[in-house]
């Protein structure tokens, strides 16, 4: 009698809070999800030690596998997956995954910046390498199938994403920062990912153009939507349960939805006074960020963008794919997207 | 009447002595190498500002084009050039500049360490997706390509390159490090690319598969031998010609061909004279590492492994391809390589 695959061990040993909410809505593909995983390790594979503690040092990274599952999700809905959705799915993990360590290295960086720690000199060289060896096996990886579709369609999404951190890095500290860059800003660096997952997965399950595009500005809205809802987390989240130090896009000169709406919204003192919290570098300087912008309109504002970009989302759903537990499951991740708190 | 095209922009403002040395090889592949010039500045263009200005900057990185210059020769050699080589030939190219930006982002990590310089974080961040925008844009040229089989080789490249920089790491300060795992980590980190280059060279030449090897191999030599010289040019160049502050492997803890040899063969008490400014932080290391090492019989031995492995590079190229120019072309430029000096 066939038994229930384990859970793959990313799910396994994913942050409580994370695994738990996508837990239910992977059940559908938990047997491609394991291959996922698989995949993943034997792509890394190499015959050097160090290379061989630094792969097991990514696993700590890997956590809901949300690119992966709207892959296969979105394959499943649009007419089934293949073994090519375990490829893609699996070289968007690690583009992603490429992705945290740079990002990580960036934030080591700044951390350095401020003083606050020195001599990770050797660990930043390692993962700026190491998030080079992930972007390489990604491509790698996405060679083995037999089209370029999927490379070429991977390839200028990672070009974008790359224009997007680029941009952000270019408005560090804009403090006039518009809400249109700052879309350009995560459309090209968050939702460019979560859209071309969908429409690929959407392609390879033999969807029409007209649906795969359908899946592609799903993805792009739950995107953006996610990153929104990333910046609320930073004002209101809990710490505990977020994981994450808060207030922290602020601090790094980040603008985020809110903030950007309250420097143009709010009474011309609290502008000033965020305005020379922003700048400046008192001691409990995101406490006293997140009490300014906490009582104000601004929080829901941002909160009602990324939820009107969800129901856009879920709407395409329901228009262009017919009725399966797959299509269930993409619509309550979707609502999920907003409703999470870490 | 046909006039000859002018140098690629590249070409002209590379530094000057790269320039002249490895310009007359290039004649038989000019109108190529303007076509990858063009390649690459159309592969690179961005609607944003901040993208367009960095990738100006990049252009200062880019020097005599040794990589494009084999894979077109190689090309030429073995039975002539397509529109794929020119495609192949910018995509290395794009390659090589991702790694020199990396590269450089961990050089100026490492100053910072010693506290010589600080905060150049926002140039750091910049040039760590820099590196990622290129590495991208050369998978997504890649795969413009009709088949998959230049992808694929590029992307197992890509990822032996990045072995071998982890590798590297990993043994930084290793004053045990052996000739063994010397050779693995440059073999990997700088000939496999030039390998590749030769390799594909020749199998989108039509070359049969036994000339291909053979050029893959060549490429493997030269690439070996360039980075041997490299390792001696650190420890006997003049400072002016080189353009870089010499003696600058051993004080960064990477141990060169010529100081493993004499770690392992000189009188015991110049050893642990060595071993001590290795270890040491006197402020004139560099100088005294030099003068040690210049009398022994250490630089002539890694000086004739570099030339051993070029003239077993030649010997290829005579063997297994007939007489032509672009054949000429490629002797010269083997030969070139021991002898440079910059």
């Amino acid at each position: 009698m066939p038994v229930n695959p384990p859970p793959p061990a990313v799910l396994r040993s994913a942050p409580a809070a994370a695994a738990a909410v996508l837990a239910p809505l992977t059940a559908p593909i938990a047997a491609e999800l394991l291959a996922v995983d698989q995949l993943f390790s034997r792509e890394l594979a190499s015959d050097l030690a160090c290379v061989q503690t630094l792969v097991k040092y990514v696993s700590r990274f890997r956590g809901k596998m949300l690119r992966p599952v709207l892959v296969l999700l979105t394959g499943k809905a649009a007419g089934g997956t293949t073994d090519a959705h375990t490829v893609i799915a699996t070289v968007v993990e690690m583009v992603h995954m490429a992705t945290l360590v740079h990002d990580d290295v960036l934030d080591d960086a700044e951390l350095r910046r401020k003083g606050a720690t020195i001599n990770h000199l050797r660990g930043n060289e390692a993962a700026v390498m190491l998030g080079d060896f992930l972007i390489s096996h990604a491509f790698h990886l996405c060679s083995s199938l037999q089209s370029q579709a999927a490379s070429r369609a991977i390839g200028h999404t990672t070009n974008v994403v790359c224009e997007g951190e680029l941009l952000q890095i270019d408005n560090r500290n804009n403090l006039d920062l518009t809400e249109e860059t700052y879309f350009k800003i995560i459309e090209r660096k968050t939702a460019a990912l979560t859209a071309v997952c969908c429409k690929l997965g959407a392609d390879f399950a033999g969807a029409t153009p007209a649906v795969a595009e359908a899946m592609e500005t799903f993805g792009r809205n739950i995107g953006t939507a996610f990153q929104i809802q990333d910046d609320l987390l930073d004002l209101t989240g809990d710490v505990a349960q977020v994981g994450k130090s808060l207030g922290a896009d602020a601090a790094k000169g980040k603008l985020t939805l809110p903030v950007i709406h309250f420097m143009r919204t709010a009474p011309v003192q609290h502008r000033e006074l965020l305005r020379s919290l922003l700048v400046g570098n008192e001691p409990d300087k995101n406490e006293k960020i997140r009490n300014l912008i906490a009582p104000s309109a601004s929080l829901l504002y941002a909160s009602e963008k990324a939820k009107s970009l969800v129901a856009s989302a879920r709407a395409l759903l329901a228009t262009h794919l017919s009725p399966s537990v797959a299509r269930t499951c993409l619509d309550e991740l979707a609502r999920l997207v907003v409703a999470r708190e870490a």
